[in-house]
């Protein structure tokens, strides 16, 4: 590929990660098609020199790489159903979120239509699309990584190449992204007790971005302790966790928080002890998540 | 205070994390005195240098700066019950876990016994211990933290003082700390989603660290919602989350593990999004936080 002829792409779906996407291509110098079933969405983007598709078969048609990044498998593919004879050897970039089934689903109903399909995530917001260290991992077909590798790194420094199966970014988003929700929480109740005591939530936040930075510091421990299998030289033993779980009632009760989310956690911690995991690494949890308790 | 004039320290507690703190004292030229229940544990430390006191009291005289690392404030007071008379005039500092209560009774006992007393928290592993980024913070009398404040940084490099009340840093610890089993779990059930598909968890370590920066650096946004009350403007919207969560259940169910922890996050998205705060950021689940649902 020569530096000044760059690949043509067309991005389908324009909300906040979308519209990110399509600027990128856009300022990289790339032509942009772009498409959106709410047609105003594209304004923007146009008045930054994009060229709008009115319909979605037309958008298809308007490039060799078309990254489409809408809500769901199922939303992505009835955007591009009426397109999907235009599909024909072209190369298919989803970038939306989901399930592992939902990525093979969408790989299948994509080749179907001859199509090569490459199911990607994005691993951050999209202020930080564009940005050098932004990681975005893909798997699938690894003709369109190569070939497009170059076009691909537009939205990422960071871009990766998991692997031939199509449900392995989708695989990875969900493993690493179930942090996200839990963490946040358990922030928001800082921020509640923080705030019960008079204080601004500003305050915590160097605090907090420094514990984050020392989980970081720990989860390749735990991850050889998992992948080992072996949880018997703890740094932090399940024992010393459900210890800590006693201080979470004294902290609920002084600033008055909802702590009922606490339980599962506590149960977990529980259900290790008596599995004899108490002396233990936390990271033997993860054998404790892997039966499932039966439900009622 | 003079570069070759070193405050002897001594150091009640020889835990891990008790042991480190001892270690980085002698490594930093302190004469210092260790004590703890079981003797055995301050061998390795006389065998580096430091002095051992047989009895609580002896440890206790033996310096103007104590520093305590034990399980709790209760364990804490126990331990040097038996050295109360000594405790007059001295600098106590508690680096334990607990209850911003047990902090004010901690330091109603120590002021009691004519202790000036400072409450701490270690941010961190015994292994990051006199590292130039650790971070400590401290809260309550402000002479000791004035008086030994060269001497306290050499646990680590990021020695912040909160602020007169004894019960600071046991307030921001909790608050900052809660964060960690959430997303520990998080992890871990990443870690057997990943390990379900035949892959190392190594291989997920490089993007969870990447998506815990990319949480770090949307706190501050998510402090400034919280601190000003208004959720309006979402990054992120509470109903987005909720969308989400339905992947969780196929993620579970792909790879047979245990969500039931999941639940109550899935319940505070719900009554946000009954309180009117769908469209507004997920941080608005701190309102959230603040009103228990009464418990049966």
């Amino acid at each position: 590929m020569t530096g000044h002829h760059r690949t043509p792409v067309t991005v389908v779906g324009l909300g906040s990660m979308g519209s990110a996407l399509a600027e990128a291509f856009i300022d990289a110098g790339h032509r942009t098609t772009v498409w959106n079933r709410t047609a105003s969405k594209a304004v923007p983007l146009v008045s930054k020199g994009a060229v709008q598709a009115q319909r979605i078969d037309e958008a298809v048609a308007a490039s060799p790489l078309i990254v489409a990044c809408l809500t769901t498998y199922e939303s992505t593919i009835e955007a591009l159903e009426p397109a999907a004879a235009t599909l024909k050897g072209r190369a298919l970039v989803s970038l939306n979120s989901g399930s592992p089934a939902g990525a093979r689903q969408m790989a299948e109903w994509a080749t179907g239509h001859g199509a090569r399909y490459l199911d990607g995530a994005i691993k951050n917001v999209p202020s930080a699309v564009g940005a050098e260290d932004t990681l975005l991992y893909y798997g699938g077909d690894n003709t369109v990584f190569d070939e497009f590798t170059s076009t691909l790194r537009v939205l990422g420094g960071d871009t990766v190449y998991l692997g031939a199966d199509a449900d392995l970014a989708a695989l990875y988003e969900m493993a690493v992204g179930g942090t996200l929700l839990p963490a946040l929480v358990g922030f928001f109740q800082g921020a509640a007790a923080v705030q019960a005591r008079g204080l601004e939530v500003a305050s915590m936040v160097r605090f907090s971005i420094k514990w984050f930075e020392m989980i970081n510091s720990v989860l390749p421990v735990f991850a050889e302790e998992i992948d080992r299998g072996d949880y018997s030289k703890p740094a932090s033993s399940v024992s010393l966790f459900l210890a800590g779980a006693a201080h979470d009632e004294e902290l609920g009760k002084e600033a008055n928080l909802d702590m009922e989310w606490h339980k599962p956690f506590h149960d977990l911690l529980k259900r290790a002890v008596e599995a004899g995991y108490g002396d233990h690494s936390i990271s033997a949890l993860t054998e404790i998540l892997k039966n499932p308790a039966p439900t009622t």
